[in-house]
């Protein structure tokens, strides 16, 4: 639907409204999607406003909670910018989960707009101001009368001395102007005649989760199933982590089960991929017997719960050749003209333990609903956050669909986008309704690419796209982990948790694993995708990780995207910059050559809000610095020290 | 409406369509106002077209003429730019003047996909197809179903061939692969399942006037009246001006008549401000009687018409007191409550000989409708150009209005906007149907200012706002002319005519006139608003303003707002600019110091498509200059040499 002011009169009695109300922001799309925020988090709106003439112009955005049928209101500010100046902001602040909706409403102040006129009159030296006066006194009488009785005696009062003939003309108008009088007027407005943005545009509150977290990823079967899980939940919490995530739980199909480093024949004892679900145990709601007990889930939530850990499952829509679905509903998948079924396939790849459904059969409606089936006897069972597997490869009307009965029911629930393709789709599935996303983070190794991109997504993005910056996945291993050694994970890990609110690592990357199964291939040799390991969590890299977790929790600098400030370092191998929020202040800067030393000049902007001169500690080992705006020497050595992450001290 | 691809299923059993199709361009406002296009252009529309998965997609622009129920269509082109590379493009071109609608139509070709992915099976070494090769048979027999007959036995020849047992798969593939076959099947798409870009997209197709033009504004009483006028069409059409514009040609109010210079009273032979309209004689439909009759008026439009001249007409809504309207319908005013009518002030200016009408009056629609009866009796009296006074002190749901009413009925007619405003209401005023606009540009004197504006105005502007660069108006004569002498002069003529395809002069600047009323004051002393001057044809300028528009009309590239680069000239006083339009290309270099030479090394961009080497002709003098790609020095010296007007010889 248009957002703009219809031109069409409110009664049919009256002209058009005189005001336009345009290029009102964050509006998605021709407001066919809704921005984002979380709980708590403040919404600046804006539009133009503007009418013809010179009239006093006031403005109000108007929120609605869920489900709610109360307006709440604000005034907005006339942001004043010369030519440009018919820009109007306002403040919208969520306390509920949900879809809120927000709408802007203006109106000529005919009172304000009298006073404005007689006072420059009275200014330019017009003597003969009864008339003026008279429609003044008519005003005021109008306003007392839409008046708290309070208020109307004051400007039934204002109304007699305007036109008091005793009075001299400038008392007459400095009775109009007196302050008890125009502050009763202003709380009197005549918004018989307003325009209103319509409709209402909409705004998802969020819980905080969906846009701050530290997540840590496990296969389950290499911590000791469930019950193993359970018992590392402590430490994980301990060392700062909010999201457990777990790849695909459930049974594992047999027929064509790939064996180690996706080997198209298995052994008796190999487990297979997680990610081919489904075998005679059961499907999408079962659990892989050797995981444990749906009483084991119960306890792991429970565990989880108690130490303020939100659970991540894993959401992969596609079916192992044993899927009970493959023979209860044969017409949910892709067959050929011979009946054959098609298993999956991006030539010459081909995934042959894994099975498509066709999002777009004939019985679509059956398939779409058991598929929100399967994600709300999750969310039933405790799971408020899933990783949603390739969803740029099932329609997004499918997402769109889904997500929102899912958070109709239970807004606290959040999907993350593992969708790693071209931009229109990535960002298409933010506005969807995806929570957060994956990004194209693990490829942006250098200063240039990462400053490019972040400064895309904490400007035009950040509305609809909360990134969630993975160092490693089980299946990207960036050969700059691969080459570089400790000191490019140390890079990689600083760079995740204070680029983005949200990051994460999977397990092998605090032990700095970097062998890939061949040269050139993204994969892990020996991936844990088609093996089962023996994990312990004691890898090298986990006090970094620990104090880094620790400052994201002191620091609401690190926990929003918008407040992003690139600085210049004088060499292109030191990335440096100014994350604020508020009056919070941490400075970053990271070495991105892990093989060579390099100093530079980190140059700290006026912008930054800091003063002249600063003591900093970072947060890493707790050394102290004096620093200044302007340029600050740093040099940083790979096997010493790789980044430097400075919260300001005084 | 919103402008994307609806999730509702086309039928209740099918699933919503695959594929999205977003931020479609020139799309106004969410699709509430129509981008603009003149007959005979080409309207370059784009789009983000994609599906999830890998699948082949198509798209199609499809548009409509006026008034028609047919659409035509062309296919849009894929544009490649890696992760972004979702974007498609497709022309269209306008053939008749009016409203015109635009869609996207985008769909899967199942059977192109298909064949992508058995080119890269086999290439992949795959050996056994024959499911495959059985699944593209079936999608060729279903296209040789919908195909025309000699294309139908093309198809089914080839699924006979893809099945055959007696060939080697190489061949079976090949038979599908063949170019005959893949042309038949792309002349016989499935688009069952397409996605259309919905509600469709408004385009105005306006008359060529309306984009390129050279005015010439004269008061015809200071010409002899419509006959007079008449006389010096035929000079003014051999000059090379397309457009004859003249102020309100009605009765001039008597009560409270300004005298010249703007004073308070008039004396008896004091004509009055032409804007000053209605008296005993009759209000806007009436002709001024010393101007003449309407014969006169009728012969004078004929006398344009003979001469390839567009007649435009001043529309000023507003009364002076003698108007017969204040009598007839003094509901369409304002009155203050003593009953007394309020005249015109932006306090401290007073303008006593002016009423304004009260848009939003209770007979609001009355009003709006003898408003647009005036406007009507002068089309129907041969009028199709309309100057509009101050548009901005009026309801722009008004003009919208209006604009339309008048072009349903008469799409030939143009408006022209006379605001001086701020930006927001400028360019609402464009997308609310005004033809074209006045501008910022009598305050753009400086070659950075001129480079920003023409940016804005050429690129992100241009769908919706023409500009019409006048040099000087009755109420703009800047400080740059008052000073600058005649070199100020030659430089801003150029400037208009070569950086705007529409720009003009008021009568007055060919002589160079520039005497203000009072220091620091744009106004002109003894004004013609308020004087009549016995004006001839004869000024200085005028062989240089009849160059640049033989120059105007021989190149295509002023002719149109894109196709501008600003070149680098290593001198802030000079500035420098290649216009383009296909392959005709203008070099303009302007010193914009009216007081002392300039010089600088004018760089030819290669992007500006010329050959290393080539040959200029000036079109203000005929000198002829040999330029390369790269530095061109230049010196420009007020008095002797003003600007370079340059077409490409060779």
């Amino acid at each position: 639907m248009p957002v703009h002011t219809a031109p069409t009169p409110a009664r049919k009695t009256e002209a058009p409204p005189r005001i336009i109300i345009r290029g009102a922001e964050p509006v998605l799309d021709g407001g066919r999607y809704a921005a984002k925020r979380t709980v708590g988090e403040t919404l600046t709106v804006s539009a133009e406003v503007f009418a013809d003439g010179h009239d006093v112009i006031r403005a109000a955005v108007r929120w609605r909670a869920p489900g709610k049928r109360a307006w709440r209101e604000a005034p907005m500010r006339h942001i004043d910018a010369h030519i440009d100046g018919d820009t109007w902001e306002g403040d919208i602040t969520v306390d509920a989960l949900g879809r809120w909706s927000w709408t802007i409403e203006a109106w000529v102040d005919a009172l304000a707009s009298w006073r404005h006129e007689i006072a420059r009159k009275l200014d330019g030296g017009q003597e003969d101001l009864t008339s003026e006066l008279a429609e003044g006194a008519l005003l005021l009488e109008a306003a007392a009368e839409r008046a708290k009785p309070a208020d109307a005696r004051i400007l039934t009062k204002s109304a007699a001395e305007v036109t008091d003939p005793a009075r001299t003309t400038e008392q007459r108008v400095a009775a109009a102007l007196a302050g008890p009088v125009v502050a009763a007027a202003e709380r009197a407005p005549d918004r018989t005649r307003s325009a209103t943005l319509e409709p209402a545009v909409a705004l998802d509150a969020d819980p905080e989760r969906a846009r701050f977290g530290s997540w840590y990823e496990l296969f389950p079967r290499s911590w000791g199933g469930l019950r193993g899980t359970a018992q590392v939940v402590p430490q994980l919490a301990e060392l700062g982590f909010d999201v457990l995530y777990l790849p695909p739980v459930h049974p594992i199909g047999r027929k064509n089960r790939k064996g180690p480093n996706n080997a198209l024949t298995a052994g008796p004892e190999d487990p297979g991929s997680p990610w081919a679900i489904g075998a005679a145990e059961g499907g999408h709601e079962a659990l892989h017997p050797e995981l444990g007990t749906l009483d084991d889930f119960a306890a792991l939530v429970d565990t989880c719960d108690s130490h303020g850990v939100d659970l991540a499952l894993d959401l992969a829509f596609q079916c192992s050749a044993d899927h009970p679905w493959l023979t209860e509903h044969p017409e949910w998948f892709h067959h050929r003209p011979d009946g054959t079924l098609k298993y999956a396939e991006n030539p010459p790849k081909r995934y042959q333990d894994i099975y498509n459904l066709h999002f777009g059969c004939e019985d679509w409606k059956a398939l779409w609903q058991a598929l929100l089936d399967v994600t709300l006897t999750w969310v039933d069972r405790g799971v408020r956050v899933f990783r949603v597997d390739n969803p740029h490869t099932k329609p997004l009307a499918f997402w769109e669909w889904m997500i929102a009965e899912v958070r109709g029911q239970h807004p606290e629930v959040i999907f993350l986008a593992e969708a790693f393709t071209r931009q229109a789709m990535m960002r298409a599935l933010g506005k969807a309704g995806f929570n957060q996303s994956y990004t194209y983070f693990t490829w942006k190794n250098e200063r240039t690419e990462l400053e490019e991109y972040l400064t895309e997504l904490s400007t035009e993005m950040a509305d609809y796209y909360r990134p969630n910056f993975f160092a490693n996945t089980p299946d990207i291993l960036h050969a700059y982990l691969q080459h570089g050694g400790r000191p490019a994970f140390e890079a990689r890990l600083v760079l995740a948790a204070t680029l983005s609110p949200t990051y994460g690592i999977y397990s092998g990357f605090e032990d700095c694993e970097n062998v890939p199964v061949r040269p050139g291939s993204e994969e892990y040799l020996d991936s844990e995708k088609y093996e089962t390991k023996a994990r312990t969590l004691d890898g090298p890299l986990l006090p970094m990780a620990a104090a880094l977790n620790r400052a994201r929790r002191a620091h609401p600098a690190l926990q929003q995207l918008p407040g992003l400030e690139f600085m210049d370092t004088a060499n292109g191998q030191l990335i440096a910059y100014v994350r604020r929020a508020g009056r919070d202040t941490v400075l970053v800067v990271v070495n991105v050559d892990p093989h060579h030393p390099q100093e530079g000049l980190v140059n700290v902007p006026a912008s930054s809000g800091l003063p002249p001169a600063f003591t900093v500690r970072d947060v890493l080992d707790g050394g102290e610095y004096h620093w200044r705006l302007g340029g600050n020497y740093v040099r940083l050595t790979p096997g010493e020290r790789q980044a430097h992450v400075l919260e300001v001290v005084s």
